[in-house]
């Protein structure tokens, strides 16, 4: 392969779309006396710009059109993607950045401070006439970024559908003795015959007592009776989708019947506490609460959820801890398991929609009782 | 999935391997005066520690034994990996460093200015002591990743070896009229079931014209008689291999035959100036000697090749400008190739190792022009 990225044309988009997002987001950036803002998160410049390269930055103004930055490769893809300035450095962005900073009048000028390298931030302050200040952002775009729009949620509802849609190709292909990781290929192999562009995050695939580990990598061990825990995602124009099921082989004990009984009563109960103008702990609380009237509480060692868009994780964290109150427009997972060590694990989990009277559960796989 | 980081444990490594490159580390790391170096990137953390998890940092210190900073999620794992001292973190790193480096007695502290946000940095200013000095270093590490040692070259041969054995397989699943998607998804699904961790980079599958474009990314676009290019490359057990090979579909035209040989015996010549003690720009020199003898050296639009290891993209640079020579252990990929509008393109790409004598060519699939 070339000394250079690849790149993946997402879904087109209305050109006003990522315009109305530029001016939202200068809204919320512009402090009083700065005069632009360099964007310099891929998740970001995507979301702002529509452009999927590897390669990109955004100067976002206050007075002017926003400017993408990026280079020769992809000089075609910007032009089909992008519905702002775009200027194709022959070198490195900071160059051809500071440039335009040169002939425009900024005395302050915004950067992500999380996204922007000490190495990147030296150049930009050699580069810059010494008048600029440079003042540290962080997070302003993500925060935007939480409340999808009606394509974002088209999206992500293809996403989920897509990834439902695998997982029942791929389970056709469960044989008891494969291995968890034979199972994984087929599912990531079903998910990109769909039309993902590829899987959202390493597909989990855990059997029995291996299910006990949340994050399992799927390897040589054999799937046989018992427990199967599958947390899997696609990608699919950009967005994520995000799904754990369990299935059962053979007949369940009761133990097993019992925990994924309460398992399910917790989730069910944490996707019930999501409502718009809630607090985005409530959830994690309702999930906490049956699972303690099961005496499981202990064995619920992390948070209930996360949202996502065009990334798998991003804000709002749905834990003991984060404070967002929930909007319409927020797609969040729901989650809760449990993990006892020497048994296995069980972990529920659906993509939800934060709705203006409540919530949409848009995975529509069935949480029944699974037997194989 | 739960709002963390999956990861995979590779290879394991002889806990001697991992101490000499440390020591190497600090000779070529420790200028007079500075006790200490935080490594941030986590290819240089894993090559210095042997440890594969998302989130960790190394201190190497010239007075004491390295340590390896982590989060509860990698306890088993970095004990299982790491053969340095350990500290579990319980918040960010930044802050368990800055512990140690206040109960130390270091003035200069180095640190990875590539690889550390301006919002890391500032975390680090504010925590350390007043006294510490913080030194930006650049690429260090990745110079000594360049030469490889012996269990480096041994995964690499098994990735090449993987990638290669893909391809045939994947090409038995070859038939005229399916989607370059489709024939991109079996690769990267035979790959896989041999045992790769996944792909080093999205895997290019070009038909026809399309094959001008050095990038494309595998559409719908169907394999029909005439060129096709494909450029892959497996991750396997954390090594990168990379090859790229042409097929032609149909008895192949009088100027397809000519151009192949012409990129063939370009990329043989490169090949053969490679020698240990020469230059990294020797190959591309020669390269382009031959494509200028067919009259096609404007057509050949990028650098001849790179190293590779860890990253799919690694120094050497085998371009115009590189000033690196070329030592025993670098491995490298050979792939001069030419582009025409309206016709197509042909890129022929080998892994290729350095050795004490001249070279040695990793990949073993066959470069007679091939006809499907």
């Amino acid at each position: 392969m070339l000394n250079q990225d690849n790149f993946q044309i997402g879904g087109e988009m209305k050109t006003s779309t990522h315009q109305a997002r530029r001016a939202k987001a200068l809204q919320a950036l512009v402090e009083p006396g700065v005069g632009a803002v360099l964007v310099t998160n891929r998740h970001n410049v995507r979301y702002l710009t529509g452009f999927t390269g590897s390669n990109g930055m955004v100067l976002l103004s206050a007075n002017s059109e926003a400017i993408l930055y990026t280079d020769p490769r992809y000089t075609v893809q910007s032009k089909q993607q992008a519905d702002c300035n775009i200027r194709i450095a022959r070198g490195p962005l900071t160059k051809t950045v500071a440039k335009d900073v040169a002939g425009a009048r900024y005395r302050k000028i915004g950067f992500e401070q999380d996204h922007l390298s000490v190495a990147q931030f030296g150049a930009l302050k050699n580069l810059f006439p010494p008048r600029v200040e440079l003042r540290p952002l962080s997070g302003v775009v993500e925060q935007l970024r939480m409340v999808k729009d009606e394509g974002e949620i088209a999206m992500i509802r293809s996403s989920v559908m897509l990834n439902s849609a695998a997982l029942e190709a791929a389970l056709k292909r469960l044989k008891p003795g494969m291995s968890e990781a034979d199972l994984a290929l087929e599912i990531d192999y079903q998910s990109r015959k769909l039309g993902a562009e590829g899987t959202a995050f390493d597909t989990i695939v855990a059997a029995g007592r291996r299910a006990a580990l949340p994050h399992a990598h799927p390897g040589s061990a054999k799937i046989e009776a018992g427990m199967l825990l599958i947390d899997m995602g696609a990608f699919r124009e950009g967005y994520a989708s995000d799904m754990s099921r369990m299935i059962h082989l053979g007949p369940p004990k009761p133990r097993y019947k019992k925990a994924y009984k309460a398992v399910l009563e917790a989730q069910l109960a944490a996707i019930d506490a999501v409502r718009p103008g809630g607090k985005s702990i409530a959830p994690d609380r309702a999930a906490r609460r049956v699972l303690k009237s099961y005496g499981l509480e202990k064995e619920f060692i992390h948070s209930t959820g996360h949202g996502l868009g065009l990334e798998i994780h991003e804000p709002p964290r749905l834990g003991k801890q984060d404070k967002t109150i929930l909007e319409p427009g927020m797609a969040i997972t729901i989650e809760p398991g449990i993990y006892i060590e020497g048994w296995g694990g069980i972990r529920i989990e659906d993509t939800v929609l934060v709705t203006a009277t409540g919530y949409e559960i848009m995975t529509p796989t069935s949480k029944d009782l699974r037997v194989f």
